[in-house]
């Protein structure tokens, strides 16, 4: 028996990173290659807690099949946070996902066709090329600098279902978008009639001051902001969501409940008992302390140990260094050297959906510790030294 | 600014029963237009105590980035109960899905090209319609007697890319197929290279005795298995999976990664600690005990009151009852004058792919008391009396 694959099967490969992880899992490999958050800043007990509420006071209701729009009480939580942030949406423009990962493929699921363009950051998120691409899209990449997509290159995207951003300490490049470059990008793909999929699992996770509004708080009526409680809380509760302007809510709901009916409702009814009374007003900043601490020790160790010619931006927030080595250097060929010496990171070509630039890398520092950064850099560097 | 919406999304529609269900939700209607389980089956203080215990013992695991695959235990757990049922499947072909919706939107995915031609019962789970009309599928219904798919009925489906198949305790029908049956259709689906997706939500919820074995036990290899534990467990869980032949299980991967990284860990691990010693085989008895009493109600009540000309078999297990009313009969111009007598029910031509037969409907009886049975179809019965 063999079975006849959907035309869009060929899209869909593993991923590049999750192999590369079960390489690295060997005990004794220092691992700069993650894209989790640290178990360290899971809310355990707040957890445990809400749920033995939830299960005390509303069993019936948290184990029972649930709105596909997501718990109410949740959806208007979101959309009072986002008024924190500068955006004026109803909780009815809210949808609660499966991770922010299924936010991506509703989208995809409603605005792709066959061919149709869609125009990305040059480099972007793995995982929403891997979203995206069982719909076949044609992808663009929009030319970037350290402080995003450049508004010139936006005409590459002409015609394109939408534009794809990370604004907010980019996976993978640690980027974060300045004000201006987000009125300017906003402004551009407005003039152009482009619709902008606003990405943000990261923006809470900033080291000295909180990143500038949303492009969506610019132009609402074009942008679908895509929100995770991954990063803030924990990711193996698989709750993100989705904000889309009204004409667009709908679609997305219908692709939901034909994808998952709804997001289960006992995790939705215990997150929101966890951060209902400002839970995340004291909880995040431990976040940010850990994490930035440990950005220091890699800033401090790259700058120790790195050999010239290679180039970093220091991250302000999230959970990445993006590293160019010298031109002519291959990540991919240095990988496997440098699990070697006791190090792992993740290649980055990986994350160009075209033009691949086999000089870069990904380094994650917040599951290690910052003595682990320091051995872990220094191996890399030794790695580096000996290879160019 | 107006959305481009991709084609597919002209496919998305709202889901009729959801609709209905909103307006019966008023208070003092009896509802038979429910699929929810009974709530009074969740095993609250069982999931209480395996949260507890998987928040206590492994809080870091359960609620970090998980394997796109599922959680192995509860893998090999599914492996070794499919065992039981004659299935010889190997834990590396045991995905855990968000909820069997999802294995369905998977399949989808993987298998349908726009055009492309899939086959299903006639009537079918409406859900499944839902999941699989995004991919733009052609659907042919196969002709089906009381006992399921006629064997005749499947050259109908000649080149298809699958049969979705629902053998036990069907939504909407009710009917179970005999052994007899599942033979000639698995042998002349194979006979024909038609892919069979087995769907079995309900094949636990036997009342005398339980169904035949699967089809998937006389063609594994043809056979795509889908399971749940939101019938025997709780629904708002949202926790199923898909068995599939070898060669299918990466691109299901892939599609799983792209969907949503992964299902809940927090919940795999919970409904493992539940299961792991044997809970299902004293708690699912008493689910069949329940919903047989129930099923007796509905039996004796129909038999009471509703007028000649209406048909029904009675279901041997799982959750509904599907009456045919007299010739000509439009179930729904009939709902609105049922639910202003206090009851409602699901119109039957939700569920047909095509040519649906509007004299028909389906009756729930697992969330309603004996009591309220027996209100509930003699105020049926008058509404459609007086109709007729």
């Amino acid at each position: 028996m063999s079975f006849q694959m959907a035309r869009r099967a060929e899209r869909m490969n593993p991923s590049v990173i999750r192999e590369i992880l079960k390489v690295t899992e060997q005990p004794g490999i220092i691992s700069l290659a993650g894209g989790l958050p640290s178990p360290d800043t899971f809310p355990i007990e707040a957890m445990r807690a809400a749920s033995e509420k939830v299960l005390r006071d509303t069993p019936r209701e948290a184990l029972q099949y649930a709105a596909s729009e997501g718990y109410a009480p949740l959806r208007e939580w979101v959309a009072a946070h986002l008024a924190t942030q500068g955006q004026q949406v109803d909780a009815a423009q809210v949808l609660i996902t499966t991770g922010s990962q299924q936010g991506l493929d509703l989208v995809g699921k409603v605005l792709i066709d066959a061919g149709s363009g869609i125009a990305v950051e040059r480099p972007t998120y793995l995982g929403a090329l891997q979203a995206f691409a069982p719909y076949e899209p044609e992808v663009v990449s929009v030319d970037c600098d350290d402080d995003g997509p450049l508004p010139a290159g936006l005409s590459a995207a002409r015609g394109a279902r939408f534009l794809y951003l990370l604004p907010n300490f980019q996976n993978p490049s640690g980027r974060c978008m300045s004000a201006a470059r987000r009125t300017q990008v906003s402004d551009a793909a407005r003039a152009l009639d482009l619709p902008i999929i606003e990405d943000n699992p990261y923006g809470d996770l900033w080291f000295d001051h909180a990143p500038p509004p949303p492009l969506a708080v610019r132009w609402p009526e074009g942008t679908v902001y895509l929100g995770s409680f991954s990063k803030v809380l924990a990711p193996g509760l698989r709750l993100g969501y989705v904000v889309a302007p009204a004409p667009l809510v709908p679609k997305l709901l219908q692709a939901k409940q034909a994808a998952d009916l709804h997001t289960p409702g006992f995790n939705q009814r215990v997150v929101h008992e966890v951060i209902r009374d400002g839970f995340l007003d004291t909880h995040v900043p431990t976040i940010r302390a850990r994490y930035k601490a440990q950005r220091d020790a890699m800033r401090a160790a790259l700058e120790a140990h790195m050999p010239a010619g290679c180039h970093w931006t220091v991250p302000t927030g999230g959970m990445f260094f993006w590293v160019e080595l010298p031109a002519g250097t291959d990540a991919i060929a240095l990988l496997p050297k440098a699990v070697a010496k006791g190090v792992a990171f993740v290649p980055g070509s990986a994350f160009f959906a075209e033009h691949a630039r086999a000089n870069t890398m990904r380094l994650s520092f917040v599951t290690v510790s910052p003595e682990q950064i320091e051995r872990g850099i220094r191996a890399l560097a030794e790695t580096l030294k000996e290879a160019l």
